[in-house]
């Protein structure tokens, strides 16, 4: 017998049907006889719904209020699967954010799971209930409902595995695992059988979307065995675990992220510290910069180039612009409609023949390069938008022929 | 400097609009320099919405489930309320049942309000904010959510009163207070500007549905001066209190309840408490009958008459037919399409010319009259459905000419 975390997405429990699929799949484990915790979501867009209520009432509602709204979501979830748990004849407990002991600490809206007391989950499973926990919130010292942002009950999933040491954490999708690229860019594209928490983190971060990266954070942190796999296929998923795959491919997936902008800031003023203070700015701001680049320093001034996401363009622009005077350079040069390819994995860390393989997969198809950066365990090229899918097809065939 | 405890029902905040409507009197409240505790429920019909959506998973809900999902409804309207409230310029915190510390005992779905942990009020009211609180729900011992029944906001709000010794507590509805009669069915019916609690429990009682009876009884018990007044005319309400009015009216008011049926037993045997078994059959299974009569006792059986609501009927034929044997009787009969009409009033007590004056009214109608039954402080006919309109007028007409 073991101890099973399972985590249902909003698309999984969205309506009746889907409901009891996901506790048609609960029921199934249950009766195999483990021990089963279960965290839903909010049902299909019911989250998107009540942010444009509270959004028509007050667009500026106080952020306290606004996860005391949004927890409803969840907390309706886990009561109608219970009610649906009952329907296919087992006995379940609903327990809400703070019910389950989810202690949250930060900012709300974007809390995270500090710590988990476990009594009321342990009571209700030594009595052999399935025990369905509402995702994406937890409660903080003040005894306020706290939210753990977009993504939180992956997050709730793999805090309560680590915090109940769990055997497994199964994330329940609407796709049927990690793929080795965007399955509906690369249509070749193949499930992978492992991942590691590392590999994982950076298809996340760079747009893959299946996983939220701060719950690959705490599973890697805990150690915890993760399985991504699909609500509706029933087929084997994908394993997020520490250990690299034996003899396995250096690269592990390719990634393509859009509407991407590159910013080159010119005639920087060449004193130690100038390029940390335009960083830092747009840190404390929320604005993630990537692929940053500087010209040689010596001179009097230095160009620093990144990118940034579209959806933060305009702040960014803006941002610069206001503190152009303080942070001392000329001008400001904004180029859009790029794109980001990456590859992934553990084996190109100290590896260059991976890097010489993907700038031939590029002149071989004649896609033009604008720049590169490679990291521990990615290489990132940037493209021009028109030429992004074509770019993921001629990374995936290269390195997945 | 007062406490002023407020309610707001369903229709008060059914939409952004309404919700901003309730918000002005609460934020007019605190800006004449009161403290203020406000009770939500669920906008509209969301309650309504949630039971529909529940019996499409399960028609068989566990009701800790039920009471969990609901509660949901009541929670975003507080937190939807504070929204609305900062936009007024106003520091509001939503607490839900748990967070406001109403403790509950008994069972799901019917719980009732047993004591208030006052401290998280009391916290945030030291502290200049408004507090709103999620009507219908408590925490019992258990940790569970537990909600109070239909009605339960005004229970809600009661207990708070009483628990935080408010100076009033206001029940804000859609209709202007109490009357003398139903508008809809007695157009020249007039507001009473006081009533007693007792006058107020038979007529919550005998179906005037502005004030739940629970809650009235404990306004009752704990002293706890009541207000009904509407959120949408801006006109003075009706207080409930325990002092009667001085020189007021013998009849206080009149009321009307529909769908009745009338249940004769013929044939119990004449033993001891065997008209007793079954009042307490039916007590026992939530069936409220009223107007009992028996026959003289003396014989070897004898008859018992009473009646109940057409939603009861099936349910009470059923079990009393089940139970034949053991309660020992011969014959059930019952008698559909009928209506109780009710003269209400503190000043009835001992004063038999009010019998005299309703049985007269009924009379120069020309109404038939099937049963009469008189209390404490009222006393209910039983008339045809097809006459209940015509002998609430009566009635009406004859105590308030």
């Amino acid at each position: 017998m073991a101890l099973i975390i399972q985590k249902f997405g909003g698309s999984s429990v969205a309506d009746t049907e889907r409901l009891f699929r996901a506790a048609e799949i609960i029921a199934r484990t249950f009766r195999e006889g483990n021990d089963v915790v279960a965290v839903l979501s909010a049902q299909g867009d019911t989250t998107d719904r009540l942010i444009a209520q509270a959004a028509a009432v007050n667009p500026d509602a106080p952020p306290r209020e606004l996860d005391a709204l949004l927890a409803t979501g969840e907390q309706a979830s886990v009561a109608l699967g219970a009610i649906a748990l009952k329907k296919l004849g087992l006995e379940a407990v609903s327990l809400t954010g703070w019910q389950a002991g989810l202690l949250a600490e930060g900012p709300h809206g974007s809390a995270r799971a500090a710590r988990l007391d476990d009594s009321r989950i342990r009571a209700e499973l030594a009595k052999r209930k399935i025990v369905l926990v509402a995702g994406f919130q937890g409660i903080n010292a003040e005894g306020d409902i706290a939210t753990l942002g977009r993504g939180g009950s992956d997050t709730t999933a793999v805090a309560l595995a680590a915090g109940l040491h769990a055997d497994l954490c199964q994330i329940y999708t609407d796709v049927d695992g990690i793929f080795t690229a965007d399955p509906r860019v690369v249509p070749d594209a193949r499930q992978k059988q492992e991942i590691t928490y590392d590999e994982m983190l950076e298809l996340a971060t760079l747009g893959a979307k299946v996983l939220h990266n701060r719950s690959v954070a705490i599973a890697k942190r805990f150690s915890v065995p993760l399985e991504v796999l699909s609500t509706f296929s029933g087929r084997p998923g994908t394993m997020v675990h520490g250990t690299p795959e034996a003899g396995g491919n250096a690269v592990c997936g390719a990634a393509l992220e859009r509407k991407i902008v590159r910013i080159a800031i010119t005639g920087l003023e060449d004193t130690p510290g100038a390029a940390y203070r335009i960083f830092a700015l747009l840190g404390r701001e929320g604005i993630a910069a990537d692929m940053l680049q500087a010209s040689m320093s010596g001179g009097k001034t230095r160009d620093v180039v990144f990118i940034v996401p579209e959806k933060d363009r305009r702040r960014c622009e803006a941002l610069l612009r206001e503190n152009r005077e303080a942070l001392r350079f000329e001008e400001v040069a904004v180029r859009t409609d790029l794109a980001k390819v990456s590859a992934v994995g553990v084996g190109l860390s100290g590896n260059p023949a991976v890097a010489a393989q993907l700038f031939s997969a590029f002149f071989d198809a004649g896609i033009r390069i604008h720049m590169a950066a490679t990291g521990e365990i990615r290489i990132s090229v940037l493209v021009d938008e028109a030429d992004a899918k074509r770019a993921l097809r001629a990374v995936h065939a290269k390195f997945f022929p």
